[in-house]
């Protein structure tokens, strides 16, 4: 029942100091109580002070429940705290995301055949009775049963994909904004938990490409889709101006998806039908410039889907002009017009050099672009490498030994390829004798009051892919089991319903047990399933307004 | 036939250095053409380049149409542009914003009760046949009808109202991105023109009230109308944080309304309605600290309307528990916590400085608040006094001489208090011989083919408001008789069709020439009236939509 507090301390304090961009002492508490106490000796806000704060505003209402504190609002965690019973259970929800993002939806929004808020949902409703923290979990304790929540309302990057090492450290767009708030890092509050569950995500994946992190355009949350939707008007309203050249024309409405993914793909066909149904009619006489390119580094795109029906895609996507490059290599972004042009120049015809990106392929060189929209592949969160990473002493009164060791420092398993937290099939946390020392693979214990589910989590002996569906099913599962106390009686099994994939022009894939489908009765299902799927009637409304809408009248073009 | 070159060139320089911030050397050139020399000299596009591109672009589709360029996408200029015979006239829009921003409707989405983009119209639009320029007019020459246009398309406070002595001097929330901005300041173009509209409206006007530029919230384009739902969401989130104390949840949840005239009333209600429909529902143990105040330098608020009328807005206001505060004056507004708390705090409990503002009234001293919405009043836009103010030798061809004189310099006629142009009952520009000369008040000539309306204009001989309604009814007015050539033989009047008021909780004022009527059935007549003038056929499906959904499901909380 006693927290290790000496084993890998080394390890440990490298990980605070990475995590907080401050330098600790190193001593003999947790992680999580030292950081409580490096603010405080800061002169901030005493740990004693803020339990009473918390304690006031919310310990009332708690009444005889468990209170289940679920850690981020993507299709895990908002799923699963909806889906419990609010009678037997207190849900508490902690993300730095005050909404649920509907995540089909998104590349639709950042084209403008919907409204940005049509693919949210927000956390707080009328409906639920969910209570909700704006923060980040700043650290967790397995034997006090209680966590460090960083408070994050001001949070300038929540509506951003997160691609760094941390989220310190964002692009260069948000470095600004990121300084300021730094400078005000948000303040430390505990909440103690029954039930933990580990939902926070996985951040973007760079593969450390220079320049992508800081000029790229990711497509994972609403601020992203804002950003695309802004940057693919502005490259048409420059290429509109008298003073941009024919060449800079070219580069601006050069068009580059990086991933051939669904994501990438759906993004791709909703920015050429945007651009054939409505820039064609209010930039007619840029048409000749414009093109979009998917880049993807494997030898097929669409990997997941059958090859008749990743082929029926790439033909619609070649009969509309959109090149798909595969076994390309991406070596570098970076603002600017690329050399060939700039040498080219005369001095006199090309705009200002930081109005157009350069990517740097392997096979071709530097290509002049408008817009990258970087769609491929997750990075573990490092809330699993730094905060959870810390060790225990087990036993711990919520741990179950499975298989007896000697060890005295037991950790969290983690994949040995993508970090992600391991489970059982109940999706508890397994944990195992700590890395490096002579009992690490013997011996195993469960964490039985502590689930991760959605991408940050893996299902040991499963294959099961890092998708909405497989973090939608996991959280309707457990909220479900822990509603009916079922839990130890079943476990998880996932039931593939099927991929859809839009390809454009009223056009999509659909692979399942059902069989196939693509073409025009392929998009009727997508857009009928994800009206189905939607979360709220406000959304199940809105969403067909819009797609009328913007099918007679267009799309609005505005930008602000 | 000759532009007066060296006529007050002193004055001419000052006011070409502060516009440009660059050191101008001391020439014989008019000041359009000098501000294009400085950017060839410093190695940027050459003028000769510019036009030679821009006839490429637009001059081969003007055919034997006359050019009116229109400079701004208000309530003037975009009306006008709309209006205008395409068979008669090429019309080129040169304005910011790409988009028109339908005011009234602003309030409304500025709490949620209406999505962002239903107040917006592009001013590219599949069914005008309107060219459009992203751009700010930088100089004007009435002799060689040519003006100067520097693109603003990635201008980054295109949404936002302005409040500077320049579109150099924004407030600081924008001074990151200003910064970026001046470093790549737009290049500069060349147009022509057979008529000339002046639209380009007014910015918001501060008094030099310390702090209020740079910390309080406009309400007059829709970013202005983002920001405040965004700032107003964080202060009740921030106020339900267990580290927000007692005293600091007062502060943040106090919004403060400066100007009592129908925007700052509109607002007050709009607000009120959505806290007391959907915020009381979201954050019930917060209801205790909200508080509205309106704030007015005069001793009545709505005084445009009827003392009967503004009498059941102020007790509607009471009612409600909205406080309005005439005779008050606002001394300065800063970021953190005022004096008061700071020396009542024990250290411990007051949340970090910067996440609340202190207003200084000279009536009642510091107060807290969460937000300072500033909407009173209109500062001339710095167009006029700047780019406007060159001197001319009249006669010009286009300037019709009605009252001899000998003088040898002619300026534009700006309203002696507020600066505005003065226009005749045509709309057209007034020339009178410069200030100071000896002649200054003998001689009037017009300018027949530069015309001026909106807010930035005055008819002689008139008070008509600066309002929407007049901006309207002038652009549409201007629109007619240039279609059938009638100008001549008409002269501007305008028709007063009753102002309106939301003042909350479905209840209106309404005051016309058909009588008054106030409550609920003015409420019907106001929603239907925007409903109907709303200008495309997309927002006025949108509208009752989201009227509808958010009357059923709550309004949006959703921040990003």
């Amino acid at each position: 029942m006693l927290v290790l507090r000496n084993a890998s301390l080394s390890r440990n304090v490298g990980v605070a100091r990475q995590h907080d961009s401050i330098a600790v002492a190193a001593g003999l508490r947790s992680l999580g109580q030292d950081a409580v106490s490096r603010r405080t000796s800061a002169g901030q806000l005493a740990s004693r002070t803020q339990t009473r704060l918390f304690t006031k505003s919310i310990e009332s209402s708690k009444g005889d429940r468990e209170r289940v504190v679920v850690l981020g609002s993507g299709w895990a965690g908002y799923t699963l705290a909806r889906d419990l019973d609010p009678k037997k259970y207190q849900v508490v929800v902690v993300s730095p995301r005050s909404y649920f993002v509907f995540t089909p939806l998104l590349a639709s929004t950042s084209t403008g055949t919907l409204e940005f808020r049509t693919a949210l949902e927000p956390v707080r409703s009328r409906r639920t009775k969910v209570e909700f923290f704006q923060g980040w979990a700043d650290s967790v304790d397995f034997v006090t049963q209680k966590l460090t929540v960083e408070e994050a309302v001001e949070n300038p990057w929540q509506a951003m994909a997160l691609t760094g090492d941390g989220k310190e450290d964002q692009n260069s767009d948000q470095s600004q904004q990121e300084k300021k708030v730094k400078a005000k890092k948000g303040k430390l509050f505990e909440m103690s938990y029954d039930k933990l569950v580990v939902a926070v995500g996985c951040y973007s994946q760079t593969f450390g490409t220079p320049g992508v992190k800081e000029n790229a355009y990711f497509l994972k949350d609403v601020g992203d889709a804002r950003k695309i939707r802004n940057r693919m008007l502005s490259c048409f309203e420059t290429a509109s101006l008298p003073t941009t050249s024919e060449a800079m024309k070219k580069q601006l409405l050069n068009f580059a998806v990086v991933g051939g993914g669904p994501t990438g793909i759906e993004f791709s066909a909703e920015l050429h039908d945007l651009i054939s149904e409505d820039m064609a009619r209010l930039y007619p006489e840029l048409m000749q410039y414009y093109k979009i390119t998917v880049y993807d580094v494997a030898e097929k795109v669409l990997s997941m889907f059958d090859d008749k029906l990743a082929k029926f895609a790439i033909e619609r996507f070649t009969r509309e002009g959109i090149d798909v490059k595969t076994s390309h290599h991406v070596k570098s972004l970076r603002r600017g017009a690329p050399k060939q042009l700039k040498e080219a120049d005369d001095g006199d015809e090309i705009k200002d050099d930081a109005s157009c990106y350069t990517l740097d392929l392997k096979e071709e060189g530097e290509v002049g672009v408008g817009m990258v929209v970087w769609s491929t592949g997750l990075m573990m969160n490092p809330f699993i490498s730094k905060s959870l990473a810390r060790p225990y002493t087990i036993p711990i009164s919520s741990a179950a030994v499975e298989q007896k060791s000697d060890a005295k420092s037991w950790n969290i398993s983690t994949h040995p390829r993508s970090g992600g937290i391991m489970t059982n099939d109940r999706l508890r946390i397994i944990m195992q004798p700590s890395a490096g020392t002579k009992e690490e693979n013997n011996g195993r214990a469960i964490i039985n009051n502590v689930y991760a589910l959605g991408d940050c989590a893996i299902m040991e002996n499963s294959a099961y892919p890092a998708t909405a569906q497989v973090a939608n099913q996991k959280a309707r599962w457990l909220a479900k089991q822990l509603n009916r106390n079922t839990i130890d009686a079943n476990a998880f099994t996932y039931k593939d319903l099927g991929i859809m994939a839009y390809v454009g022009n009223w056009n999509a894939i659909m692979q399942s047990s059902g069989g196939d489908v693509s073409g025009r009765v392929a998009w009727l299902i997508w857009r009928g399933a994800y009206l189905a799927k939607s979360v709220s009637w406000r959304n199940r409304i809105l969403i067909p307004v819009y797609w009328f809408v913007n099918w007679v009248f267009g799309r609005d073009i505005s930008r602000f």
